[in-house]
């Protein structure tokens, strides 16, 4: 298939919120600790209300990450088609402690309903700060449709 | 499709391979800041005499990352067929220095031919020292075949 050359910010825009509604999907998960060592897991994406929702175990080493410094830089889709979001952690709470609705949205999202998986979990809600989405690389250039929290398109 | 189960590390270490050697694939890379800023960007594999190589621009926050401290944490495949790698960086070489007989093993793996793309680009290979391995839940136990750079199976 010929490339038709790269998108307009809009169309990516759009693509980018249908990768993110998209049901049953992983995302790739990159926290650091303090001292700079790289950490990365696939988690069961819910976006919601404009934030990325996950929910995992609090004694994973992405939570502890987390914990320490509330960033996260997340991969959703998958090359060629890429939307990478840094995004600031808003919350943790405690699954029993989650909005009904909050975990009714992510349970209709993700491949999972964590309310009926049992085990000691927590939610994660992320504001996005930063969103990238290119393909080729002629989409590099203009590739950045959110910054500081704000849409550009 | 059934779950068949948990498949015995043999087989996991020989399905790791087959997605390590994939032609065309991209890995994603997660590396941190010096202050713990996670990044993460999509890189063409190559995988080489059981080294992970890649090839950027030596101007990128990867590489920045790199210099200052050698660890990037690579996710090859993609769920729920998951191959991840805590990889130490062995060597940085401008791609004019860089050894003939690795660059053409690279090129007929990558999507791409960085002798003749053009630019500035470093090659970077990266020694694997865990790797794990896992698709369903059923199979996070026995997830580690390398640790500390050595096979267990």
């Amino acid at each position: 298939v010929a490339n038709p050359g790269p998108r307009p910010g809009e169309q990516r825009k759009d693509d980018a919120l249908a990768i993110l509604g998209t049901r049953h999907a992983d995302v790739w998960v990159a926290t650091a600790s303090p001292d700079g060592e790289p950490y990365l897991v696939p988690l069961s994406l819910g976006w919601i209300d404009e934030r990325i929702v996950l929910v995992t175990d609090p004694a994973t080493a992405t939570v502890r990450n987390l914990e320490a410094r509330p960033r996260a830089r997340v991969a959703a889709g998958g090359p060629p088609d890429v939307v990478l979001i840094d995004a600031r952690l808003e919350a943790v709470t405690r699954l029993e402690a989650a909005a009904p609705d909050l975990l009714e949205a992510y349970a209709a999202q993700a491949d999972w309903d964590p309310r009926v998986s049992g085990g000691d979990l927590v939610v994660l809600v992320f504001a996005p700060r930063r969103i990238q989405v290119w393909r080729e690389s002629d989409e590099l250039a203009g590739r950045t449709v959110m910054r500081d929290g704000r849409w550009l398109v």
